[in-house]
């Protein structure tokens, strides 16, 4: 019996992959143990709890584990990357249980400059998911820090990182904006109102209207409880707005979302302003390029993967 | 004996000025009496201990103490407005001291919509100080939330707000950003790096150039204890880029700073990477606006007025 153990190892979660000989995914484990929240034991005792009883297998991990604050840093590798190149880059280090842990490295984009960790990996199986979208495509990774990046015949050439969720945290939590009385209540047509209000910012930005969601209030168009969707809607506005403005990403090629699935439904409402279209994310990304990577590494070794199949979107 | 007693009551302090017959300031006082840090008392208090000693003399207020969670609301007047407007527009309350207090109104930009409380005060009295800048001009009062301004025929017709202050608070304070070891330093290559990055990032914008911060310190071309002022760079240079792209501000007409002296060296010295030229800033411009507007008012009647000369920039 062969298999691989797959581990999506970011800042704030751990996520581990039961992988049978055909990449598909048996199990599936969640710990909140980020690499900046370990438990007693740290990296080590991480692992082998989230593995306990688990197959013998080989174990390739992607993310921040690789990162300097991580298990080992595995130093960043630059554009243009594929499954052979990140495979080639692999890094090694051998945990206490006396088992070897293997860790993909992350991208640098020297242009920028940029960087991303766990999302490469991502894109290797997403790709494996979609081959149609492998010779030409743009890809959205919603999230704390998002990414968007273009792929060419297989390859990441280029991607930018847009921190749109961590200024929605710190705007939620922290701003003036936000700090009147009452909890914040769903409302669809505030964040509409702010998507179009980013859309139809033009080159000024959406952040020269960040202050109208208090105007907007105080004239009563606003009630406080919409103000954090008014804002969310700004903010994923802003996203599309400029990356779109960047000329970056080819409009004519299609964009294809990965992520949470309430998340990147916000996307895909909002990107109904723009003129593109946004499919339905692709899920559990991360294990099927964590395979990809296996095999290129020789970790697996299979001749018929389940994972390159077209897989069903969420 | 003839005179004024000026209030700048914003959120976060107070100021009191004593005015001669003339205009001219005879004392300044200065406490952390903000609308939401107001001593025992409240507003009576604070108002009677900072202006203890002086003369009975008519007492008139601009800034946050006519927001609905000020002394008085009042009504914001929409644009254009002009001396003689907001004059027209001054509410008043009685105080427990017997004595009334006057209250200038904030503006509203239906376009926006965007709203300011105390800077068209501080306009006021900028262009009493310079008549030069009255026909056609253009305003920067840096802060917490910046305001840009047009002035034509000496009347405000266009602002908008930008929160430029509040945000790099924000990223400062709480963001991964700025969380590395070491204290701030003061590095003006770093802040002049974070200039030059928002201007060129053209109009997908500064916000997109955000994460570079991060890569930039990874790859070792910016040191941790730098990244404030990188940041410090990009937020300011994105407030320029922002609104000289919005076309909302006549860029042959003279650009005008109103504000704290090493808070405006920043724009200054930003503004030296794009096709603007900015003066030192103009200071104590609330007093001289409220002087402008008493005599509006007809709280004072004097013909000749020292503040309406050329005064000295810092």
């Amino acid at each position: 019996m062969s298999g691989l153990i797959g581990l999506d190892w970011g800042t704030s979660s751990l996520r581990a992959y039961l992988l049978d000989g055909a990449g598909e995914i048996r199990e599936t484990r969640t710990r909140p143990w980020g690499i900046r929240h370990l438990p007693d034991g740290g990296f080590d005792a991480a692992l082998t709890d989230i593995t306990a009883d688990w197959p013998r297998f080989p174990q390739l991990a992607c993310g921040m584990v690789g990162s300097r604050n991580g298990w080992l840093e595995v130093p960043y590798m630059d554009l243009p990357a594929d499954t052979t190149q990140l495979g080639s880059t692999v890094h090694s280090l051998r945990a206490k249980d006396g088992l070897d842990v293997h860790i993909v490295p992350g991208l640098r984009n020297p242009q920028g400059p940029d960087v991303m960790r766990g999302e490469e990996t991502q894109l290797m199986g997403a790709l494996a998911l979609r081959h149609d979208l492998a010779i030409h495509s743009n890809w959205i990774l919603p999230g704390t820090h998002s990414k968007w990046a273009s792929v060419r015949d297989g390859a990441v050439v280029d991607f930018c990182t847009l921190m749109t969720g961590e200024l929605f945290a710190l705007i939620r939590q922290h701003s003036i904006l936000c700090a009147g009385p009452g909890d914040a209540a769903a409302d669809a047509d505030a964040f509409e109102r702010g998507v179009i209000a980013a859309r139809d910012s033009g080159a000024a930005g959406a952040f020269s209207r960040l202050f109208s969601a208090r105007a907007l209030m105080l004239d009563g168009g606003l009630e406080q409880p919409s103000v954090p969707e008014y804002l969310s809607g700004l903010l994923i506005g802003e996203e599309l707005r400029s990356s779109l403005a960047s000329n970056r990403f080819d409009h004519e090629a299609p964009f294809q979302l990965i992520g949470d699935a309430a998340l990147c439904a916000r996307y895909c409402q909002a990107a109904s302003h723009f003129d593109i279209d946004l499919a339905e994310p692709l899920v559990d990304c991360a294990a099927y390029g964590l395979w990809q990577i296996a095999r290129r590494v020789g970790l697996v070794n299979v001749s018929s993967s389940a994972a390159s199949k077209e897989a069903s979107s969420c």
